[in-house]
């Protein structure tokens, strides 16, 4: 039995961080793409978690088997998304190893109660706030309350299966990023506007302005990823910033892209996580 | 563009008819089956609704017009389920007919806010209580607590797309059925009861025993239904009655249902509503 995931990838959010990490996570939106993660699981003598096939520390995974597994298991997870670099890599791993793991040992989870699993284990580990409820969901996902899934509350867009450009030039650390108080002060502040402003008229053009607003006032976005969105606009496209990595996503105007780096495609995914 | 809805096929149910339609609703639990409806809509002098090309009253998707469609539109829904035999066919075309209108006219609606229209349409027609809800979540979905899409809650037992195998000797009439009081209070006694019972272990075998059981201690399982239950376990499949419609769904156990009429298979849908 094999689990799929999607990536996710936010393009504005506010964190809402509570001593409970069920309670915890972020409200926003994000997009699932179809470049998607795949795990399966097997009963092992001893622990082994891979990723694209090499031994891992992969501690959000991790903490997962360790809530899950009554034994040792190897996880197997072929993660094609860039790492660290905002497509939810580390939530995609844990919540596919929590739909293994359901599926192996007959645990008897519901897709809420396993997502919850590994949403309890991306936030301990500082790794993501919001992507694990957005990937259970799939499609354009509006994080209208904060919390694990099961408990935050989200509604979506409905979004055609529609190609996504970007170009990554490397990660951004999520819990540096969560840990500067200043900084989080205004990204909290702006992202709660935003998704006021989404609520009065919640489209895939809005979101993208939204998003663009949100990457440039916040400061997150880098120079060379403005001229970029602003490149994508004047060749009739709409881009912005992945939250957080230092790479940008567009639809459309994909040539006005080729300058700023390796542009790679993929679609929008309305399937969210499940078995294959 | 088009919008796709899968079929969907209760299990077990307990009606929870209020006054409001939007708090209106049942819980339960029933699969979506990739068996499903297309609808496109366009501008047009005068509206008509066409199912499968044939100019149709259908009054639930009317409804559906009525309430979002700024101007006359065609209405085109390809319906490929059985009508009126449990497979939510009315729920299709209203939710199909809400996403189409919401994307040909750019009304900005979210999906549970489109699909809060069809629900609202249904329960006002008596054609269903459940099934929009779960047409716009996916998969095999639980309804926890009854209301329209975004006011009542559900989850999701994860599941493989395996093969779902169907008989249909007939329609039964759902209006008829939620409105014999008597009866209804037996259905909504042992609604309840399987929904307790499956939360203590959300699986697809589980899911299939209590529907079982709820077709026959309900009795609205006909005596060849019985039958062929008892044949598909015979030949280690597990089956139960299509609510409401005269008619089995199983899972394994093909050819045990072959003496009872013609089979169809079709797969489990993970996708819910969605634009193509």
């Amino acid at each position: 039995m094999k689990a799929f995931v999607p990536s996710h990838i936010t393009g504005f959010f506010a964190a809402h961080r509570k001593s409970d990490p069920l309670e915890s996570g972020s409200v926003g939106c994000g997009l699932n793409l179809c470049l998607g993660a795949t795990t399966t699981v097997e009963r092992s003598e001893e622990t082994v978690i891979l990723l694209n096939g090499l031994p891992n520390q992969a501690p959000v995974s991790r903490m997962v088997v360790e809530s899950l597994a009554p034994c040792p298991v190897v996880v197997d997870t072929r993660l094609p998304m860039p790492e660290g670099a905002g497509f939810g890599a580390s939530g995609a791993g844990a919540l596919g190893c929590a739909y293994a793991l359901n599926a192996c040992f007959d645990l008897g989870l519901t897709c809420n109660q396993a997502a919850a699993v590994a949403h309890r284990a991306e936030v301990t580990c500082r790794t993501g706030l919001g992507d694990v409820i957005a990937q259970n969901t799939g499609g354009l996902v509006i994080r209208l309350q904060p919390g694990a899934p099961g408990r935050g509350v989200v509604d979506r867009i409905p979004t055609p299966p529609l190609p996504v450009h970007y170009v990554v030039r490397g990660p951004i650390s999520t819990s540096e990023v969560l840990s500067d108080e200043a900084l989080m002060r205004s990204v909290n502040r702006l992202g709660e506007r935003c998704l006021k402003a989404l609520l009065k008229r919640p489209t895939l053009p809005e979101f993208m302005r939204l998003s663009r607003l949100f990457a440039t006032e916040t400061g997150l976005a880098r120079p060379w990823a403005v001229e970029a969105m602003e490149a994508v606009e004047a060749g009739g496209g709409q881009a912005s910033m992945i939250m957080l990595g230092d790479a940008i996503f567009s639809f459309g105007a994909k040539e006005a892209l080729q300058e700023f780096g390796e542009v790679k495609t993929t679609m929008v995914s309305e399937r969210g996580a499940s078995l294959d």
